[in-house]
Parts: structure tokens; C-alpha cells; sequence
């Protein structure tokens, strides 16, 4: 079949629109149309071409959601009709990884993965013959995917695709941190460090779990208000403080129970260790920081107490999480809508991609 | 009273054998006769002058067993001829810290045992009239000793105090890490960075709770033969390995999913840390680094879902937990008697301090 994809074709160039040769799915691999798709940094960061992992030529995109049309041989738990979010981290319930129960992060197609290729080590995408990569095993800027089973969430079919889309990639990240990675309890004490999207899920999902005092860091005081929205009880603005570290200390009687790394920025993953309450505190690292860089402090902050660690898609395992976030979104427990600033149609994508470099934008998100 | 008590007058020198005076106890603090202390080797890193916090002139020592013999008024817990071990992490059961209950870091008499002083900020004892400081709360160099209530723990009266005297920290510090710090599951897989002291206590107690393979690493092939008789089942030397890392990753099917640095090398704890499994490997470090020495790594590590931890004194709660390690070490489950090397009197105690710099003990024990 033929489906309308925008194509990367080598870094820091624009995407084009082009009509694309699609393979329908073989065995345990679905076909989904997908109805709509967020803009991610990390889209960003492999079409600029800091991502050392870029592949070209690719059609990216990773945060979608829309319908399954066709399903190969042997496929089980999908059928034609249901709605369903495309995981870029698969669940296949059957690895090491998946059966340590103590990640998420299943290795089953890895390593095709991350070669943009499917599970059988081939493209189901072509043009002109040639093979086109799929990226992130998804490649949701595509307006029909194949993707393996095991990388699909099924979810309730009353959600509307343009906001749930980015239950695929960042609400996960960042609400999945505070449930899933930190299992942040009622009562405690959170510093988020970046309020852009992830860190307003992360605000948002502490408030959810009934924490008390929830304490925004970011240098640009324009975001204060939205992350209040959100939850933030209270805003610190480091451009304005002496020593950061010292006012969380003080805010929170000690330090923080948790903390939130959502920018990427190494120095500011060690202040968020360091503003971690003795005993106890943790820090969760979020932000992708860049290749090479790397975190340190002084291993007494660790022997007394503080923990260090990270997380990847939120924690979440994704056929098994991602439908309980789309609940909660319909439940009115979290706010999606707020964050979608903007909507697209594919071909206004590469105005997405600008919107999120000059700051314009929380979420953009193309509707097919 | 008068009490016989080594005395550190200043850094880098050995200690004098002299006649203190010693004040009874105060109100909620008991009088403790010690029949026996190890020498550790926070007694020598205070002596030799490397400690910016060592105060002088002072009784060291703090790994103590004995008996009461006497109490103060309000002592609620404690009565004479109870054997007990003091400890210098107390558990007062009322702070912050204690009520938490996720940390064995009670801070109710931390400003004042850090300054040698009893939490009245006087000291007990004296000579010629001037005052010798308290060491992290115990001093247990000396034969009797008044300490509060709540940094005393109670055992059975069973127990021998030439070797259970060990468990107020060598012991407790290696066995706790396992246990209550880092909860091994029986099946894990477990890397023992250091083979000394600490080290054969992390190797006995992983076996204990049933772990897998537990891989020792340390540059001295001398250390193997007593590390297997602990339980330790492959050994790695550094020095011959052109990367440990690669090599545990290798021997454990892909990365430990416990590791513990008992050495105190910042390039070692990076080691530990990514030596561990992908997805769940805790690495937790024991040793203690020199002053300003900084541990660093690629923030990867963690988001792949590595945590990296600290522990001190192995995470037990001194009244509650200690007297559970004199239990097993009753009851056989646990090793002291071929770790105390040496048995020394108190005239004797440089002679100790010498066979640790020279590496000749594992531990030394002072009877008195």
C-alpha cells in the first residue's frame, strides 16, 4: 500500500512529504493508521544530528496514536478496530528484563530496533525501491505504521487521539517517574528541576499522589504560572538565588524527598542530588544529557543516605501502564489538553520542529 | 571513678596508656565496663590526622561490647549487668530521622557527638583536671565508659565479647549493607569490590541470604583463600584483566544486580557502578573516599536503570538490629571467630594500629 510520511533525509534538513511504499504486516506485526502524532525533542535531536544513533534515511516520530487496520499471522491480543499507542519500549513479557519485574525496559527487539529496522531485520518501508529506516520502532510521522505486537498498547477507544498521542512519549515520562520509577507517597516533599513538558508531568502526577510542598526550579520566570496550574506549590528561580541547594534545603526542613531532573543538564543533576534530604532522599534523572557528559559528586552524599538513579519511559512498561495513564487522562485526574499548544496537519510539520526550537511551543501535535 | 584509657594527644602519634577520671552518669546515660573493642580502621584514619573532623586530645575506639554498671536517673531500657554493645550511630526512636523509618541515621545527639562531647556538651572524662574528649560518642580505648541510653544496644548475655565487640561496626557495617541496606534476594548475583574486613562480612552475608554467584575482586591474590571459605564463589584480580567491568558483565550473564565498594577508591565505585545489570543493578558504596575526591559517571548508567547508593552502618538501627547480628553469630549463621586475628591488651594497642598499616590483621581486638 501507499501512505503519506515525511521523510528525514539527512540531518539538519528540513522533512519532506512523500508518498511512501508500505508492506502490510507479517507475522506479529499489526498495521495501525495513525491519527495523530506529538513533536518530541527527541525527534528534534536525531533530525539535528547530535543523535550519534541517527539513521538516514528515516521517516521519525514516536508519540502517536490511532487505530489497528490489518494484523499478520499469529497475532493475538490486537485486533482490526481497536485503538491503540505505538511503544518505542516494547513489552513482550518473555525477556529477562520483562520477567526480572524490576524494569521496563524490554530488550526483545532491541537490537533491530535501534538499527531502524523491524524484528526480522528488514524495512516495510520503500521508495523508489529503496528502503526507507523506520526510527525509534515506530516512525509515527508516517500515516500508517507496522509495528510488532508486542509494541503496541491497547487502549479505550473513547480517547481522542490528539491528546492521548502523547501518553506515547512525554505524559509517560514524566507522570511514570513519580508513580512508576520514584513511587513518590502522599506527603512528600518533590523538586522538579526544568518546567517544559516533562517537568510539568512530573508536577502534575506528584500532585496526583498527594504530595505536599512541590517545588519548581527553572531560570525563566514565564513559566511559573502554568507549572502553578499544574501543581507547583512553589517556584525557585536559580538566576535569583545564592546557592539553589541551600534555598530547596531550606523550603523542605532538610532537603527533598524526591527530586526531578527534566532538562538534561549535568550540573543540574548534581544539585538535584545535593538538595536531597539526608537519609532518604532520591534523584531521578530524566533529562538526556549530551554524549559525553557526564555527573559527578562527592560519594559522602550517597553514604549518607541519597539515592541516585534515572528513568526511562517513566518506568512504565508499556502494554500494561500506558492504558492506565489514558484512564487516568479520562478521569480527569491528569491534564493533557492544557499542554497541546498547537495543532498541525503533516505537511505544516517542519513549522512543529521551529515552534519547538524558539520555545513557542509545549506540545505540537499533527492531526492526519 | 578512675579508668585506664589510651589516650590520643595529638595526630600521627601513638597513644599513651593513662589514668583518667571518669564522671558516673547523668540523667538518661549509663556507665559501661568494656570488656572488649576492635581496632577499625576510622580509629586510625582519625589518629593519623587525614580526619578534618578528628578533635584531640581524645579516647578513641567505638567498637565496643561490655556491661553495665551503673545508670543514671530516668534510664528506662538499660539496667546493671545487661551486656551490651554502644554505639556510635544511636537509635533515640523520637527524630525526624528515627520516625521516617527509612533511614538508621538518628541525628538526636549528632551536633555534640561531633564535637567529643556528651549530649550535655561536657565531657566525662578528665585528666589533671582538663577535659579529653568523647570519639563518635563511644571511646570504648577505655576500660569503663558513660554513654546515653540510646546509643546502647542490648544482647544476650551469652555472647563473648572478645568477638561480638566486632559487630559495633566492622561487622555490622559488611552485613548490613547486604541486608538492610541493599535487601539481596537469595538467587542474586553479587560483586564484592575489596576483599578485606567489610568486604569478607558483605561475602558471608550475601550467602547467608541465599545469594547466587558472589564474585570477589581485589589486586591481593593473597585474599582469595579466606574469601572462598566466606562464601565467595569467583575471583577477580584487576591486575590481570584488561577490564573488570567487561569481565563481571561477562561472568554474571550481563551485570551484577548487587555490587559493593568496601574499599574507598572513587575509581573503584565507578567500577561497581557499572559493572551492574542494565535495568535493576544497585551498586552501594561502604568505603570511604579520601576528603574531596569526587565519584562521576555518564548519567546513562542511571536512566538504563542502574541506582546508585551509599550505606553506613550497613543501614541497622543500633538498638534494634544489632542485637538480631549477635544472634546469628550465635546461631552460626555468620563467621567472626577467623576474622579477629589478633587479641592484644590495652598496653598492647599500637602494636594494633601497627598491624593494620603493615596489613597484617584483619582485626585486632583489645581484651581488658
Amino acid at each position: 500500500m501507499k501512505t503519506k510520511a515525511a521523510i528525514a533525509w539527512k540531518a539538519g534538513q528540513p522533512l519532506t512529504i512523500e508518498e511512501v511504499d508500505l508492506e502490510g504486516p507479517r507475522e506479529g506485526e499489526v498495521l495501525i493508521e495513525v491519527k495523530a502524532t506529538g513533536i518530541c525533542h527527541t525527534d528534534y535531536y536525531t533530525l539535528s544530528g547530535a543523535d550519534p544513533e541517527g539513521i538516514f534515511p528515516a521517516i521519525l516520530g514516536h508519540e502517536g496514536a490511532g487505530v489497528v487496520v490489518d494484523v499478520g499471522p499469529n497475532v493475538k491480543s490486537l485486533r482490526t478496530g481497536d485503538h491503540v499507542i505505538p511503544l518505542y519500549t516494547p513489552e513482550c513479557r518473555q525477556c529477562k528484563f520483562c520477567l526480572s519485574q524490576k524494569t521496563n525496559l524490554c530488550q526483545a527487539i532491541r537490537s533491530t530496533q535501534g538499527r531502524g529496522l523491524m524484528p526480522d531485520a528488514t524495512t516495510r518501508f520503500h521508495l523508489d525501491g529503496k528502503p526507507i529506516f523506520h526510527y525509534m520502532g515506530t516512525s509515527t510521522f508516517s500515516n500508517y505504521i507496522v509495528v510488532p505486537e508486542i509494541a503496541v498498547a491497547k487502549i479505550r477507544s473513547d480517547a481522542p487521539f490528539d491528546k492521548v498521542c502523547y501518553i506515547g512519549c512525554g505524559v509517560t515520562t514524566g507522570i511514570g517517574a513519580v508513580i512508576f520509577t520514584a513511587k513518590v507517597e502522599a506527603g512528600a516533599n518533590v523538586v522538579v528541576f526544568g518546567l517544559g513538558g516533562i517537568g510539568l508531568n512530573v508536577i502534575q502526577a506528584a500532585r496526583m499522589v498527594g504530595a505536599d510542598k512541590i517545588i519548581g526550579v527553572d531560570i525563566n520566570p514565564g513559566r511559573e504560572e502554568m507549572a502553578r496550574k499544574f501543581g507547583m506549590t512553589h517556584f525557585v528561580n536559580p538566576l535569583k538565588e545564592e546557592n539553589v541547594v541551600d534555598t530547596i534545603v531550606q523550603l523542605t526542613d532538610g532537603g527533598a524527598d524526591y527530586s526531578f531532573e527534566c532538562i538534561g543538564n549535568v550540573q543540574v543533576m548534581r544539585q538535584a542530588l545535593e538538595c536531597c534530604h539526608k537519609g532518604w532522599g532520591q534523584s531521578i534523572i530524566i533529562g538526556v544529557a549530551e554524549a559525553g557528559k557526564e555527573i559527578s559528586t562527592r560519594p559522602f552524599q550517597l553514604v549518607t543516605g541519597r539515592q541516585w538513579k534515572g528513568s526511562a519511559f517513566g518506568g512504565a512498561r508499556g502494554r500494561t501502564d500506558v492504558p492506565k495513564i489514558v484512564d487516568w487522562y479520562m478521569e480527569g485526574k491528569i491534564n493533557i489538553d492544557d499542554l497541546i499548544t498547537h495543532h498541525l496537519t503533516l505537511d505544516q510539520i517542519n513549522k512543529g520542529f521551529d515552534l519547538m526550537k524558539a520555545g513557542e511551543s509545549i506540545r505540537s501535535v499533527v492531526v492526519y
